[in-house]
This record gives C-alpha cells, sequence and structure tokens, in this order.
C-alpha cells in the first residue's frame, strides 16, 4: 500500500528505533536495530557511544562493501489488527567527511533522543550511515493507514 | 557476548516478534517483521492469514532462492542501559512437503499466539520458512545477560 509522505515524514520524526539490514555479498544479511533521524530523503544512523563489541563495525565495513541497504520500522501488538510496516530501500553510504552535516545530524539526534546526554552521538571519529532511499513500501493488517496514522502521531 | 543456551531457549519461547531478512542478490535484502516457534536449532515463520499484498509472497520467493537467512530479536526502551539483542544466522529453506512438521508447527504457533484463534496459521497451502541457525550472537548495552534474562522471563 501507499504511505502517504507527510504520515511518513512525521513517522520517521517520532518512530525512536528501526531495523536496518545490509546485504553481504555470500553471507546472511548483516541486521541490527539502529536510532535515527530522517532529513530531505535521507536517513542517519549514527556510530554512536553505546557499547561495540568489535571494531571497525561490522556495518560500517557492510555498508561501505555493499552501498545499499534496507530500513524496516514496525511495531507489534498483541492485537494484530494493529499491525504495521513501513520499508525504506536505497543507496547506503559511509559519512566522514561533510563536518557541516555530521554536525547538523548530531544536533538532530540530540533533539530527538534525550538519551544522547548521556551517550554520545558520535563514538570516535564521527560517523553516519546515510540511507538515501528510493522505495518506500508499506503495509498494515487494516489495509488502512489509521495504525500508521498513530504510529505517527497524527490525528 | 555469548548467550546461554537456556536464556536463549526460552527467549525464543516467550518472545512474539522477532525481524528476519534475507539477501536478494544484488537487490536490498527483504526484511521483515515475523512471528514464529523455535524447536530444535530451528526457527519456523509461517505464510498466515495476515493480510498479503502480493503473491507468490516475495520472502518465499527470497528464501527459495538464497537459502540463507538471518533473524533479530530486540527490544527498543527508552532506557538504553536496557537495551539488547540476539541474533541468529544460518541455513533458510521453504517447508511445504513434510505434514508432520507442518501439523505440528502450526499446533506450537497456536499454543504461542492465541491471535491464530481468528486468523488461519497457514494461508493456502501450508508454508513455512524454517531457518536452521549455525551462529548465535548477543549483545547488551550493559555487556551482561540480565536484560537478556528479563526478556526470556527467567529470574
Amino acid at each position: 500500500m501507499k504511505i502517504d509522505a507527510h504520515i511518513l515524514e512525521r513517522l520517521l520524526a517520532r518512530w525512536p528505533v528501526a531495523r536496518l539490514a545490509v546485504g553481504s555479498g555470500d553471507e546472511p544479511p548483516h541486521l541490527l536495530p539502529v536510532v535515527f533521524v530522517a532529513e530531505a530523503g535521507t536517513v542517519y544512523s549514527p556510530v554512536d557511544g553505546k557499547r561495540k563489541d568489535g571494531r571497525p563495525l561490522a556495518r560500517v565495513r557492510a555498508v561501505a562493501r555493499e552501498g545499499r541497504a534496507t530500513l524496516l520500522l514496525d511495531q507489534y501488538h498483541d492485537d494484530w489488527s494493529r499491525l504495521w510496516w513501513v520499508r525504506l530501500d536505497g543507496e547506503a553510504r559511509v559519512e566522514r567527511a561533510n563536518v557541516a552535516l555530521l554536525d547538523h545530524v548530531g544536533e538532530r539526534l540530540r533533539e530527538k533522543y534525550p538519551q544522547y546526554r548521556e551517550v554520545a552521538p558520535y563514538a570516535g571519529p564521527p560517523t553516519l550511515l546515510a540511507l538515501q532511499w528510493r522505495r518506500v513500501r508499506a503495509w498494515s493488517q487494516s489495509g488502512g493507514d489509521v495504525p500508521l496514522r498513530e504510529a505517527a502521531g497524527l490525528p
């Protein structure tokens, strides 16, 4: 089904978590939960100060290698009539050079997530995974956009 | 970090939703939320009676073609010290032939999800996506397994 551009914008502004999948050639996709902000058709997810088990991060290597990624927003409910998901597919890149962009997105992340008062938005050299989406797909169990509007905080 | 086999078993028995990613060659990974049951090192997710936008389902085609998949369990909290995820990678197949298995898993699904009193566990010819995991990875922000034990309903 189609998702209205305004609903998508509000949902991306408000929804706190998404799952990011990056292809890995012959390996299974790299898949993990991420925080993010969206701006002008691109979703940005930082390599932040949450605990990391290895470096350099597999997600950064995978994005640099593959150049494509998929982001899924969804919400589980015991009431299945309220289920929905939204999936963004597109071109992914690792952003480390554009200082103005890194600063701006860092500020947006601090606005969206008060947790960044305690956790650093960037760990080490500021790094963003950027997904410029080319295709948006949406689904709801009801077939309508009511649960999406609700998740987006719209009447 | 390592996850204890008993915690993993209880988590898979109890946790209602996961996100499944299947590679798609040159395309971005196929990614969506799924319900599931686990048994003997395999996670089973049905093609159930929830609303479908197209047939045959892209997820079934992707699993049949790729033969590998990744499953992510995680929980978002505003309290980031409680974040965790568990990821299973392995061999995936489409199961349509083993009637005893399809029946057994259908029964397990009905036990886990009371929603299957209203929604059919199988839509059309009974079909399961089966992921036999070969690798388990786990992460928690705290570095310990307390949030995983809690999510698994263990003391």
